[in-house]
């Protein structure tokens, strides 16, 4: 067999069965083995951003890796924004960028690059395969990398892939990989008693004591043993800013996520004399401000870290059976809001979507600005998965929405989306329509790049003064106004402009009644506004 | 003044004074400092792709560079395919890559990442900033470099952006940069009379010679000279397959070009004993194919290298001298095809723009398969440029017209573009309405990746037999099919839909009677249909 045929037989024997793709020329082989080697789902996109981001929803909510295909260093440069959010949510993902022939790249032909170079600046696993006999070995290393929580790069030369000598390794992959699956804990979450020891005795000292909380303690058992800890011990209990998978709702233990803003996460973290890590680094503002301190950590207070992002929730139950013995958590009570009326805005938005959010929905959280209202409202409503954009970089929401939908069929996906960010990759939105995946699309239209309106403040720039007008000129999206609503058209999904509390109710309630993608060009005004 | 007002009146001070951004909150002193600075138009994009792409069309048709701003490493990735092409245009460009502040870096905040790294592989020069002082000197350090035809990535921490203690460097870009301008050959095309010698005896040898052209031998006198070359020793004057820019068209001195697919560039090139490289590189297949060759020079062909891609016209002209002494160059006669009629294919589409071609035009050429028609087409045309693909990375066209339309306010853009390619940077379209830019895009909407199914065949992936479904599905872009006039009216550019030669020809004219953008959605079918 080829290379080709040995990598996809290798990743479907090792229960990998989609593959987010964009290819090129150098991997037409892999293309074609789709048809010979059976079990693989291939997921076309229409720009590698879109197949990244949707790599990482997939895995954010299958737990288990999906495969993406990438052309060359340019494909790989395309997708490398929505890597990075992968990087940061420890989002097990195997990447393949096909490059050109071992024996072509001396030439330099025009599509020649540092594949590698570019790949190391996300991966925690990079290696190029040389020979078609050791792809089989090649991918299975890159399976065990990724399910420890990295992106995993696999180079594979053309012709590596179209040449023959490559082998099965079905048995190696159930063998090595499969034993890791599931159990993430005991192979680099090793539990740590004298950790659970110390932050026994800052919980019990009386003094302030912060649980941060992240990792795989963001839903079910994490969420349960850090609240569980939070109510015995007085303990503020906060979850990290932008968490991968969020589980929240009525019937779920709640945390409240540490803010954005520097100054409200200052707030919450203010007089604590000891900040426990279960899962979450240590709170750092997302960006620098002229005279305001990087570092979040009260003056005075002590950080101890648990765990790390893998075996937190663990680590959380062996401390919460230390400290609150036989305890149960409280879980946050079904409470919908009341649906609103009349002129719509960043709130009314958040209402309407808190008061008809399905049951077992995902919700992919790419509000921005927008979304300041989201998680009040939607605190009580149906249990839910929220994901986030962990790493920062925008251009996730809707590639993401992709990857959940295909990892959950059964549920319904809520993309809330803010306007700037969506324009990163749109093009998302045709392989909604393409795989007819149940996603729901809100875009907080406030024609402005809001969020950066408030950084020039925020940062001092102009000096106290009113910016500039080159400045407002740079940060404005409404000359001329996008419509979305066409633009969804356009891509194969149905859209629908709303103005009014009561217009987005009929038209989150239309959509989610009809499977299938729908958008909804929610207008509100921008918060400066 | 803090380190954004020296960057911004350095750069202005060595005549840049457009950029292309999409900033956020680390280069918010940036965007605040356009309006105390004055000279410099800040251009808004939607996508980092779009603003690296836009400063490549720019600097092609103004010959000088364009800024780009970019936020930190993820606003770097989305640019760098881009980059690439630009790398491989030898465009100049300076990157200005905001970063966190210095002392923030070691907090591993979300969004930071090895942008070094990521900034190497396509930058021929890359500095970080360090200091408010020394932004001026590096500045100019960033000019000198990109003018020699690099991308130069000059990395400007946020604090670095926001705090005093920089100084303007207008005299010294006068002094250093200024004296580069227009006066490449000098500085690192040093003529080599030796090979100009070796030339010049391999042209009078009798034996096939074929001249091969590129770099700033592309338009203008460099043509001239070719010509004049291979007129007067019947050696066979080729040009690069994607030049950065080629002057073509009625009065014009024509060259074709070097064929994409291999075995049409090994026929184009077959029997020569002598090759001439001007400005280009020698010649090598695009991809690898199986049992094909990679090098594309023939088999007892020697190759001598005249010049560089700078300095190839000055060589060109000495060269002509020295073996046509006094010769004129014959130029492509005007001849426009009579405008078809009856059903729109790839073919049809060409001899329509052809026919219509507006005079002084830059055609922008993302067609790829379908644009297999226009070079003879429009050989007849009024004189025009061309823009091409050179670096091979896609999504390419729309925001290189962008940025050539901003270069040449006067001269009508005609934006050639495949559907496949479109759709990676599509909301160029929505910098074209908000600068209103003179802009023709023509879409070949095939709905296929054309070229993918044509490759697919010649890598002879699935052993010769016709691909299977789910390969066929991967290359498919009908599913469903997109509707181009639908998004670029969401970005505000007025669309129209043509499937006729009649259709086409009506809405070319009206597009090119009416200034700013329009865009044009023909439906052609596949190549392979």
């Amino acid at each position: 067999m080829n290379g080709a045929h040995s990598l996809l037989t290798t990743l479907v024997g090792a229960g990998v069965d989609v593959c987010f793709a964009n290819p090129g020329t150098s991997e037409m082989h892999f293309v074609a083995a789709l048809d010979t080697v059976g079990g693989m789902r291939g997921v076309l996109t229409l720009f590698e951003g879109v197949a990244t981001g949707a790599a990482d929803g997939y895995a954010r909510i299958a737990g288990t890796p999906a495969a993406v295909l990438l052309h060359l260093g340019p494909g790989l440069g395309n997708g490398l924004a929505n890597l990075h959010n992968a990087r940061r949510a420890h989002t097990p993902m195997v990447v393949v960028v096909g490059d050109h022939a071992t024996y072509h790249k001396k030439y330099d032909a025009p599509l020649e690059s540092d594949i590698d170079a570019v790949a190391g600046s996300v991966s925690g696993w990079v290696h190029r395969t040389l020979r078609p006999g050791d792809v089989a070995a090649d991918t299975v290393a890159a399976l065990e990398a990724a399910r420890r929580g990295v992106v995993s790069t696999l180079i594979l030369p053309a012709d590596v892939s179209w040449s023959d000598g490559a082998t099965s390794a079905e048995r190696e992959a159930t063998g090595t990989v499969g034993a890791e699956r599931g159990d993430g804990f005991a192979l680099d979450g090793i539990l740590d008693d004298d950790a659970v020891r110390v932050a026994a005795s800052a919980l019990r000292s009386g003094e302030r004591t912060v649980l941060l909380i992240g990792g795989d303690a963001t839903h079910g058992p994490g969420l349960a043993a850090a609240v569980r800890i939070g109510e015995a011990t007085g303990a503020t209990v906060l979850c990290e800013t932008f968490p991968a998978r969020l589980e929240r709702g009525a019937g779920v233990p709640a945390v409240e996520r540490l803010a954005y803003f520097a100054e409200a996460a200052a707030e919450q973290l203010a007089g604590a004399r000891h900040l426990v890590l279960a899962g979450a680094v240590s709170p750092v503002s997302f960006f620098a401000y002229p005279g305001k301190p990087s570092d979040l950590v009260p003056d005075g207070c002590t950080v101890h870290t648990l765990a790390s992002h893998r075996g937190a929730a663990a680590a959380l139950e062996h401390l919460a059976d230390e400290v609150a013995p036989g305890s149960t958590a409280t879980v946050a009570p079904a409470a919908r809001p009341d649906l609103p009326t009349g002129e719509l805005n960043a709130f009314a938005a958040a209402t309407v979507i808190g008061a008809l959010l399905p049951e077992g929905a995902i919700v992919v959280d790419e509000s921005n600005t927008a979304g300041v209202g989201v998680a009040a409202a939607t605190a009580g409503a149906p249990a839910h998965d929220v994901l986030t954009l962990t790493g920062g970089a925008i251009g996730y929401g809707i590639p993401a929405a992709v990857g959940a939908a295909i990892a959950a069929p059964d549920r319904p996906v809520v993309s809330l989306q803010a306007d700037g960010s969506a324009l990163y990759t749109l093009s998302a939105l045709w392989t909604q329509a393409r795989e007819n995946l149940d996603v729901t699309t809100v875009i907080f239209n406030n024609g402005a790049y809001d969020i950066l309106r408030i950084e020039l403040q925020r940062v001092g720039a102009g000096s106290g003064a009113q910016p500039g007008p080159k400045a407002r000129e740079l940060l404005d999206l409404g000359s001329p106004a996008i419509d979305f609503v066409r633009i969804a058209e356009g891509l194969g999904v149905p859209g629908r402009r709303v103005r009014t509390a009561e217009e987005l109710t009929a038209a989150l309630a239309d959509a989610f009644a009809e499977p299938g993608p729908h958008l909804i060009d929610a207008i509100v005004p921008s918060l400066l506004s």
